[in-house]
């Protein structure tokens, strides 16, 4: 099999599915672990956005994992063969597992473009085209810990007919058997990670099918591709999720591709997902806005009280307008830039006089240092520190979530987690109806 | 006088005119000090532009005064009102003063809107005119260490007529009169320092007649304006700042607005500058450049031997571009963001496989984890953390310099730091002929 040392250890299965755990042995020496529910480190080109590595480390329980693209990666690749010593040294990091998956999850590409032998990647210079070689050269070059395995994508628009999603799983497959024989025939490949990819679209019977067969070969972990936000209403990702998991087996990760949401990751963790990419916090960040939903399931009343009053605080427009993806059935992409109802947009008037932090209570750099106030005035003088300073902010806030979201799975506080997080949509959809 | 502390110490004078000291007594405690010659903090809206206060103090020897521009912070002066701590306070600064001056020399505004009363700032909603009164409720608001007087300063071009530049010297003294009038009659600003400015365009005798006629004034030091990079060529501007700095007083501080090329910074220092505004790395940094001019003057030939073989780097196209703006008579503001022979271009192709950091042996955060061709592709590929990284080690680089300035002044060395700085630009001006 494609790596070895991984192993994951549940401690926790709750109402079937959700899990709690811990996967151990990461890495080539195996010394660095990952918990679930968890997320990697999103990177666009191995930076989180924004941030230089000292910026980052001001944050603590970040994750051991840091997601790299292989469309901001492709069209470098000369420069890293001459370079030889891998992705993780030229980009500067340390101590970090890499991640190498096939597309950026907050830049959704072009569809069309996918062959029998080949994928395309767009980076800054246009598409690039992958055959299985060119793929895995790249991961040679790269030399991640763990990477994707090369899928056909392109059947999460809602109106994908049953022949395309049933080639796409198909296609997949064949990448994955093809992309299998080069890693255990390279020496390079040693000890990395190879996950298989879950397609099938919207239709369950290809779901359970990919499901199944991805299941049969020597891969780490799987990824389920193809339920970004926007793609399809929660129920039916949900139900689709669960009988996907249902065919994998338990002792290996799954990483959902494409959802961010809290309130999405927190029905997706129910379905049996064990891992999510931490594009969310970025998206939020580049549409000027700050995270400032409550997780806080402490039970002293005290700092219940002083939870953050964020989301109450939408006004009328701004609750008609956020949140609305799900309460019609016009879903598509685009919705990924529009404001959530878990973030609030500091470029709004209403921001230029408050003093206080993003987020009581936070200990991040940006709520430890400076008032809302002072960002609104950053975004609308355009001075980029504002991206700097919300990035910090979105980046602790997001990891703090999925830090409680386990301590509630482990203390049975689940429950009273998913009313902090939801309460004001809960509210919201009763406005609505 | 205004302001009462602050004291200047000449330890000496080369050449008759180049002032080597320390300014002491700043701030309203007095307990900090400023060495000369030497620059202010460049600042847009209270930042050092991409970087958090964190970042900014992994650099060492930054400059104790921080320069804000009211152009930035006018359409927020309700706020300011409200929050009432001070725009210090306000934009999460600690322990260092506060510079208000009336414009961002790194981004020159529309002439033709100045008034017998008021003068304009543009700030991102547009256009903001400034009475007096106005100006001096904005001081009372910022509240700074030091401020500059209002001024006209219409005159940089260099076909004003005559009659206009007496018009601008008479205007500007009108308004300092004006401004010291509220100022000495203002609690709030009791122990603040007021700069005058001496304007007069490239007209010798109103450049002495303001001169000499602000030095009457009891102001704390003195402005030059109007001799910004592209106004004039440099012995002009040298032949003017030295007539003026004559009539000036040995024991207050002359900044220089709007001049920040290392070589025009030599030959003004030649003609009596003490500060300079740090606006220059910054303009380099939106260029995706990085300062690389040697100024290393030690005596160690193995040091001197390593050091940044950057100029020597540019090539032939380069050459050809850079520093014209001496070499013709069409000079403009515009050149400010034209590329310098101290500076290399990152986004050219040649530093893709490039794996040396910017400047061999230089500590800052940029150079110490980072090669040539990250910064390329991280241009490349659009991300900002690219700007992060090049303020860091442009500000370190440009701050180096002006150590290097002073530790040559005082040890005699100030032709061989010549030498350095300027030593591919000799061989240019040479091969121009």
């Amino acid at each position: 099999m494609a790596g070895t040392r991984m192993k994951l250890e549940l401690s926790r299965v709750v109402q079937g599915r959700s899990r709690l755990g811990v996967l151990r042995g990461l890495g080539r020496t195996g010394q660095h672990s990952l918990e679930i529910p968890g997320c990697l480190l999103y990177t666009h080109f191995g930076t989180v956005p924004h941030l230089t590595q000292d910026t980052l480390h001001t944050l603590t329980n970040l994750p051991s994992v840091t997601q790299v693209t292989l469309s901001s990666i492709a069209e470098h690749q000369e420069v890293l063969e001459e370079f030889k010593d891998g992705f993780r040294k030229f980009a500067g990091l340390h101590d970090t597992l890499l991640y190498c998956s096939l597309h950026d999850p907050a830049a959704p590409c072009p569809t069309g473009y996918t062959t029998n032998k080949t994928v395309s990647v767009w980076g800054s210079g246009g598409r690039i085209e992958l055959t299985v070689a060119k793929f895995m050269a790249l991961q040679k070059t790269v030399q991640p810990d763990w990477y994707q395995s090369m899928a056909d994508g392109e059947t999460w628009q809602n109106n994908t007919s049953r022949k395309r999603v049933r080639k796409s799983v198909d296609r997949t497959l064949a990448h994955l058997d093809e992309c299998l024989l080069v890693h255990q025939n390279s020496q390079e490949l040693e000890g990395v990670e190879l996950f298989g990819v879950v397609e099938g679209g919207d239709i369950l019977e290809e779901r359970v099918r990919s499901a199944k067969e991805t299941a049969k070969r020597p891969v780490s972990g799987f990824c389920l591709d193809g339920f970004q936000t926007g793609s399809m209403d929660q129920a039916l990702r949900t139900q689709l999720i669960a009988a996907v998991t249902k065919e994998l087996p338990e002792d290996k990760p799954r990483l959902l591709q494409g959802v961010g949401r809290p309130d999405e990751v927190l029905a997706c963790v129910e379905a049996g997902v064990d891992l999510f990419e931490s594009f969310f916090p970025f998206q939020v960040t580049e549409r000027g806005c700050a995270l400032c939903f409550s997780f806080d399931i402490s039970p002293d009343p005290e700092r219940a009280g002083s939870a953050p009053p964020a989301v109450l605080e939408l006004n009328d427009d701004e609750r008609d307008t956020a949140g609305e993806t799900q309460q019609n059935g016009d879903l598509n992409l685009d919705d990924q830039t529009q404001m959530t109802p878990f973030e609030i947009n500091l470029k709004d008037k209403r921001y230029q006089g408050d003093f206080r932090p993003l987020v009581e209570g936070c200990g991040c750099y940006c709520c430890a240092n400076h008032q809302r106030a002072y960002l609104h005035h950053l975004l609308v003088t355009n001075e980029l520190l504002a991206g700097v300073l919300l990035m910090i902010h979105n980046t602790a806030h997001y990891h703090g979530f999925f830090g409680a979201l386990r301590e509630a799975m482990a203390n049975d506080k689940v429950d009273l987690l998913k009313r902090r997080v939801l309460r004001e949509r809960g509210g919201q959809i009763e406005r609505k109806e």
